[in-house]
């Protein structure tokens, strides 16, 4: 028989931690050894023998605590947002002096996020125009959503390989702000309102034909079945992963 | 038996103008009795007896057009966009010199999003976030469109007399563009794709809810059964009407 | 100074009763006397001095509840469902003989609903199809819902009152259930699944156009503000009220 | 250099038959030599040396055609619906006896559409509740839609091979037709409504999220890119293709 996984929670205080907190405890092969928030010394992750820390903190820490999760040779599973290339490249150089531990960076834990970042990506070879449509909450801090910047990353990608050009668009008079944030070649609009979750809408058009794809996220419980993955999988994946698409 | 109206088209070469002069000919009680474009002379509908004129031309030629209308004790009928306040004065001041003559100008004749407007506007009074997503066909100009300009204004309005403070926004971190451009309190996203024709999305939320009203616009046939209610009923509304739900 | 409304919950340990219980406690304006659930005796609202009763029961024991609140002159604000036409006669024979009791019947509390309804009421005369989706979590056991089932009530009336013929409707070959089930003139199609809360969106349509007015109730705390509304207007409406509208 | 592929056209007046007149027409490596309608002898398209035909008919006359075209060593691209297992049974067997002949069947030759039905079929492995909307304008005779028909038995066999149980539905009160009609596993409902064209979405539910993909059709030029990927792929695929995906 295969013992636990001993798992470590970092930001378990906060909203998303404390549901990891949560489901690590309800999981049958996985064993909950730390749960640290601001303040705490990372040193108990050590004491505590943990295997696999989750870190849903803060753009501000997250560099800190994976340098320390990685010079102990612990894995981790990173949900807080906040990577631009120069973190990754610092990431990666870091862990290639320690080839055996995995991190997964992922924008979105909800698997259907990231059948969503997945479908956006393949059908953006096939359509002429793509814009995105994130919709949040009013208490988000930044515009736009981490996951809306990854799937527009994506998007370009496969526009280039597939030889897109420009996409059309007359717009000679425009107000500021009107066409959205621009993440490669796609359009981003953000919106924020009481009663929102956490949503995305993927708009494709060809001539006279649009897909839309979406995901609603409405219950953080919806994260935690893809958390759960990225902690048994990561153990098996050494070096950088980004996106838990990897894992599924 | 009451007479037909007789009916001039101005722009009759264009799209919506090509509309009109066919919707016009349909109708039993209307008679078009000149179809102007670009080059041709005014006069030719005072010559014609036309009682009613239908404007689908530009913002650079409505102003003109106009004036030689009121001052011909012609009524009219107008499609075309970019009135701001400045305009909508100078015609006020025309018409008060010809006080029989009425002028409507409506920022769309789709009973559709004529209800989405009011629809919007009354929503507004009692929800604390309000946003606009308004989508169309690449060729279009400007950004964001008439209608949605005006829907933001009736709903800014409409927040106003409601005591309604500022939306909640806890953005502290953003991409320029990707909250929108704002007219009066609303945030307004304009979406260019291929495949789109002309759409808009009112989103309005308060705790625990949200409520959307949406306008889909897939024909411009859509738009002449209001185009038509603006021609009858334009004829005993002296003065500027501003929307045709003054009508409906 | 105005004295406090006494308010007494029924079904207060239901999902619905409970948020009521926490809004009623939580309004400077309202004091909480008693809160009922299954096997308690409803002599307690008697005792307790209770002047509004919130009632978030079964339809199986709503009309006892509702009888004895009206024989001792206890005012109602009922969310429970299942109120067809002879249980609404029942009631207002029963309120006949207590003038002064008022009982608000409404499918639904949030105000977002109750200007869905409003709204697909009134836009129903001007279009000549209308259709309804309502798409509820999957531990609903009725269907369709009941706020669907009085949208369809109120469309069905507005299409007779502007004189609509049937829709144009050219099915020929149809599996059973494809084309929904009707309340009135109108199609009603129920979606069940995981990961949705409480959702309508009622579609009109017309040459050219479709409107699309669409709810979304992602938490019982966003009913609150109509159940309070109900409490304080109920006891100034003798006789019965349907719907939250006649309040707003 | 290759010599062009030479078409005909069944259907060649009806809506669909007519826009592929005209692409074919405007295609520099494709000769259209025959078109055809009801009343024509089928002869004509042996005696112009067509190498495909694409049949946009009715259900009542495709399989009479197609025995023709096999029978002629004549490929065909099919858009007619109404294939049900014992029609697909009958024309394996008569392409068994003509091996080198090919035929394309298919649903939808939106590329947005197939690019959906593929979409729907992986997220169906994922999710538990899985449910189809299609939106069609009045005039259509079937309900369901081909397309929608196709996308549930793809995403069924999806449910199966990933060992899905029955979906959680706790309906115990329902109006006949309120749940739909069932394909294998999966709900569909049909809307028809004036202002709509060609529509379809697909909604996917697991805990706490939901994934959507809608394809909206809003002119029959969009069918033409995947028609004409049918003809010029058809010739190098011989047997039965079901499905313009094959290609893609």
């Amino acid at each position: 028989m295969s013992a636990n996984i001993r798992v470590g929670v970092l930001g378990a205080r906060g909203r998303m931690g404390a549901e990891v907190v949560k489901a690590v405890t309800n999981a049958s092969d996985l064993d909950l050894v730390a749960q640290l928030d601001l303040g705490d010394s990372l040193d108990q992750l050590v004491t505590s023998g943990a295997q696999v820390v989750v870190d849903f903190t803060t753009p501000d820490s997250v560099m800190k605590n994976l340098e320390f999760l990685i010079q102990n040779d612990i894995h981790a599973v990173v949900g807080t947002t906040g990577f631009d290339s120069a973190r990754i490249d610092s990431l990666s150089k870091e862990l290639s002096k320690h080839p055996k531990v995995g991190v997964l960076i992922a924008p979105n834990f909800a698997i259907g996020a990231v059948l969503m970042m997945e479908f956006a990506e393949k059908a953006a070879r096939y359509f002429e125009s793509a814009e995105i449509v994130e919709m949040h909450h009013p208490a988000k801090v930044d515009a736009p959503s981490g996951t809306a910047a990854r799937t527009a990353e994506l998007m370009t990608q496969a526009r280039k390989d597939s030889k897109k050009g420009a996409m059309p668009d007359a717009t000679k008079q425009s107000l500021e702000g009107a066409r959205g944030s621009k993440v490669g070649d796609i359009p981003i609009h953000s919106i924020r309102a009481q009663g929102l979750v956490a949503h995305q809408e993927v708009l494709l058009g060809g001539v006279g034909e649009t897909l839309t794809i979406r995901h609603d996220s409405l219950d953080r419980a919806g994260f935690m079945p893809g958390v759960l993955l990225g902690v048994r999988s990561v153990i098996n994946h050494p070096g950088l992963t980004h996106g838990l698409d990897k894992f599924m």
